[in-house]
């Protein structure tokens, strides 16, 4: 087992989230021990919910999960980045490919790019 | 000012760095309310260094700042995605150009690519 260092976040590190074939990033989540453990055996992109407090595989609701085709981690083992194959093609809640999909002009946001399904449908 | 949600993290949240160019994971790192503010005015990626406890203008000391082209934030406003010109061309402070330079492969780790620069004669 790959040991990373959870502790500079009372047990969490952040995890980036990037397309693998596109290199867009799509998300930002967090991971502890347990979903980095279930990350590696399953292959399947698993995070900490901060709100619900428990494991969160990505997609086990929706079906739209993120199949995992690489793993990288930084410098001091403190973030890890997922490359992924992001089943339905949106990672975002809000039904957006990207969570990313806010961008800063000046003191304005612009929204890039158009839902890729409804939240609505997919979130009964 | 663009208002983003700090509280979650207790007054930090996390940045995702990205080439503009190549799309490539440079690093990541974390803002504050100083931080954020820095980086809109002066266009230099700029962080909070949570060792130091003080704003943190990457590349200050070695030269090697990040020029920023575009800022994204994420649908709750509680992440920034930065894509930067980063200058001297490593992000990472061992002189990588990314801090995610190691790769998991089943329960080895490799190291991808070579640094770009020696630390010891950037960071004397």
């Amino acid at each position: 087992m790959i040991e990373l260092n959870f502790d500079k976040m009372g047990g969490l590190l952040p995890a980036v989230v990037q397309d693998y074939e596109t290199g867009e990033v799509l998300m930002l989540a967090f991971m502890d021990q347990e979903a980095w453990e279930n990350t590696l055996s399953t292959g399947l992109a698993s995070y900490h919910s901060r709100t619900r407090n428990e494991l969160w595989v990505k997609g086990k609701t929706s079906g739209n999960v993120q199949h995992v085709k690489e793993i990288r981690i930084d410098c001091d083992d403190d973030t890890v980045l997922l490359k992924v194959e992001q089943v339905g093609g949106a990672a975002c809640h809000t039904g957006h490919r990207s969570c990313f999909y806010k961008k800063i002009e000046g003191n304005e946001i612009r929204v890039i790019g158009k839902p890729v399904f409804d939240p609505r449908e997919v979130y009964k």
